[in-house]
């Protein structure tokens, strides 16, 4: 028998609050989506104001780094034409479910994956920087 | 009316086997799906610690491989933009379900395709090395 | 954070292993899917003879039974039409992919869910004592 | 190693002359798909003025009953809510595409599936009756 760790879901909302914080600094309304460490959803809030696509795309972000243990920049920068040793056209795999546009980590604890948030609504730099907020929020207050 | 020679519950075995022990060796635990020449599914194993999205990609690139004939990898090296002659485009085709990314080969037995072998977990070059051991395996131990 | 307990790939081949016996005994070549907790494939076994749509079938119904923690028997029992308090229409739900066919079964220790089986191939009687059968054996086998 | 027999495509078209025949006959202008023991597409005709719907349920009526080797109208039969020793709910399965309407049956030959035949376009007597005719005229003519 294997024994997981999962985010609950007081967990999964400081997660929230931190992409939250970081998305009202910067003004930008998100899409925000928490994920267990099988890619399943655990919470999500659309900001007043997130983009209608994005509820999607940030679930979508959220599962990709959860299942795949990184974050889903590293995919895109992997991406790259015409090199069979990258991971070019894995961006249609799962109907396009697997997403490699920044704005989904990974949430580690103890060197084990937990979780996933996955941010959507503005640039992938915006999102990268939400998603790393809550991050770093989770990682602060989660005693 | 067509004689076809398919992969038998026991031959897919052998396939799996010869994957997982390259798969051990390296250190990275994966997906492993083993398709009939149809591209239908036979065998499947998620060793302990294989990626949730690699489920999909592995059988994604048995199916491609067993239908295509040919390593998922050769269709990646010929998805380049810009040239009409090349293949790019072709990645999005049925759902996505259609894998360019290496780590798919065709099982052949006396030239004629008999099944695929699709591995993902780990980059394009772990999972090229485990499908192809997996291959070998079956070569030499399938008489 | 949450501790969950996951079936590991050989406590999911006792299963395999079980749901074979009786379906060899019985005489009909069976699909056997196994899923963990969340409802994601660990191994899968098409006896020869299998049928194609089971591979599908199988895999739904493990995803359901594990998901629901029910044999997906008792969501066919309860979606009759005409009634507000039956479940009706949940057939169709994600896609089909919830399955309310008889053999599916959740895989239960102390309670708790670590997985889910799910057979197809034959009547559903005959999936449904397959899938007990692999309970069974897993309940006897796995100490 | 598994052996084989499938439909060769002469074969695939002595039986959509068999069900064109009885479709010009009863006046109903049908749509008619072969696949093969896999439920993978051989051949495809709709006939002028075949309805456009029916382009993916002759496929998904010659897919089924390859695949379960039956009629697809015994699927009908025994699709009754309120049994759970029936088959309620598989009507939805593979995102709807086992169908369950009569018009698909088996191809055999000495006993084993060797393809299947779908039409549509008519009503389920008129698909069952050019489903017959294409299996019987290929009785008679394939020697």
């Amino acid at each position: 028998m294997l024994s997981i760790n999962r985010l609950s879901q007081s967990e999964a909302r400081i997660l929230i609050n931190g992409a939250e914080r970081k998305a009202e600094e910067i003004g930008v309304p998100m899409c925000i989506a928490i994920t267990d460490e099988s890619g399943n959803l655990i919470a999500f809030k659309r900001m007043d104001g997130g983009k209608i696509h994005s509820i999607t795309i940030a679930q979508d972000k959220a599962f990709t780094a959860a299942s795949a243990c990184k974050g889903t920049h590293e995919y895109n920068e992997a991406c790259v034409p015409g090199n069979k040793n990258y991971l070019f056209g894995i961006q249609t795999a799962l109907g396009g479910r697997l997403s490699i546009v920044g704005g989904g980590l990974p949430v580690l604890v103890d060197g084990n994956v937990v979780g996933g948030i996955g941010i959507s609504s503005g640039t992938p730099q915006q999102d990268m920087s939400c998603a790393q907020a809550g991050i770093e929020y989770f990682e602060k207050y989660n005693l």
